[in-house]
């Protein structure tokens, strides 16, 4: 790893699974390439989209290592290595680290409610020593719909300085521009990514990294010429055309609605698949969709 | 496991750490044995209480180990298997089992929000086909204030209804009598478990089996002759005093408050550790409780 952070068009790649709901790493691989050929500048996998933590630990060491395998490069990989379990957190990140990612992006400690900044702060810092390598990349993954609790722009201030060479940029899926916002103008040079693509533009007017979004596994072209050509007279153009689509897509249940868009696209069903407790979107609710997406 | 559920008196184990923040194993069964000897009629591990979910897996695992190796008997133990991850709660409640508990603790797949009763349903089926052992027998752990996701009375119903021989039985920590009472009601026959002793004397007159409660860690002799001897003309003198004495105690935070009592109890300051993201409690405000329970 470098002193340089992640930018651009961030994956949070969609975890398959086979016919008896095991995670199908041969699938996994190849949706990785995927998404680099068609314009992802890195892979989040194992995040919020990828039922990370549907996985267990086993599925989830397994499922890096054949992307390693598989020939991504760990220069573009930003697995997330989170777990309400800090022991748990620290072997899943050792793992990245080992493998040479560019980072990991961390969840807070998600089972307990009410918890104070000083105790987040105490978990990801404990998580960093433990890990005790130089290398170590964080982002830190903001996602109170699902997590609860969060990192406040006060706690990353505070990590940011414990940990300057570590800590170096956080997702915001808040839902919240002006959180986002507030976060980029706090700390200039910190890698801030925006959880959605409606704020990519933006976002990277305002100085941000870009988006780690989940609609990357199926649209990840459009979104790489916003980021590409974002000073350009037709920026506002683009971000209106990704907005609408991104509008779309979000007006079904996200991680069933993608894995429908992506068996279109490779033809293959196996995709449809999703792990308790989520759900499958039945195919006449994905239609209307598909068809509107066609359009 | 026979047929017979659990009831009376429960702790949910606090677990201990060492100087350097591992689960001290040693310490651990020194006081699962102690709280048997004490009152409790059952112990339920790798709860809240017990940071199970700030534990990995490897820890789980070896702590149940260890608990068993030192000659707690299976029959009285119903550890918390529950995580987030379908795979690792297979794993854990295969362990379980195979060491013959009485049966698991089982949280609702708690990271994603929003989830309906039918995700949870297949969630905990699917734990329970992939375990695949006529022995399990499922306790469901409805904690909506750390869970946010929990198991409506319907849910209960439907997943009892499915499986009668393994879904028998709940530990209720919503805090809500009248949800408690609503399940008992609803559900003959079937382990309502209250998850404080406040409403312990109500329980058990409104036929539940008992309760698994955090302060059984420090309190369990008075829960336990209440339990034995609900029928008595003193039952509601001595629910008013554990009640008294839990309205103490959780006037503090209450997992690092009962180490300390711990702490006091066995003269081993060692017990005071807490892993994050929960916090210590500094002394000078746990002196406050201790010196009121002393009196």
């Amino acid at each position: 790893m470098t002193a340089t952070t992640l930018s651009g068009v961030v994956a949070p790649v969609l975890t398959p699974y086979d016919d008896d709901g095991q995670p199908h790493a041969q699938r996994f691989v190849a949706h990785a390439q995927r998404l680099l050929v068609g314009g992802c500048t890195a892979l989040a996998p194992f995040g919020t989209t990828g039922e990370a933590t549907s996985l267990g630990m086993h599925e989830r060491h397994a499922l890096l290592d054949a992307l390693v395998a598989g020939g991504i490069a760990p220069a573009r990989l930003l697995p997330g290595t989170g777990s309400c379990s800090l022991a748990d957190c620290v072997e899943l990140t050792r793992q990245a680290v080992a493998h040479g990612c560019a980072g990991v992006l961390l969840l807070p400690p998600f089972y307990y409610k009410g918890i104070s900044d000083e105790g987040i702060f105490r978990f990801i810092a404990e998580v960093i020593e433990r890990v005790g390598d130089a290398q170590l990349r964080v982002y830190l993954y903001h996602i109170p719909p699902q997590a609860v609790i969060g990192y406040s722009v006060e706690l990353v201030g505070r990590l940011r300085d414990a940990y300057p060479q570590t800590v170096v940029g956080l997702k915001d899926s808040s839902g919240d521009w002006q959180n986002t916002r507030a976060i980029i103008e706090a700390f200039p040079g910190f890698a801030t990514f925006s959880g959605s693509e409606i704020t990519l533009l933006a976002n990277l007017r305002a100085g941000g990294a870009g988006c780690i979004t989940a609609t990357a596994n199926v649209n990840a072209g459009p979104l790489r010429a916003l980021f590409d050509d974002w000073r350009s007279d037709a920026a506002d153009a683009m971000q209106a055309a990704i907005t609408a689509r991104r509008e779309l897509i979000q007006s079904k249940p996200m991680i069933p609605m993608l894995k429908h868009i992506v068996a279109q696209q490779t033809g293959d069903p196996g995709w449809l698949r999703v792990r308790p407790p989520l759900l499958e979107l039945a195919a006449a609710d994905a239609q209307t969709v598909l068809t509107s997406l066609a359009a």
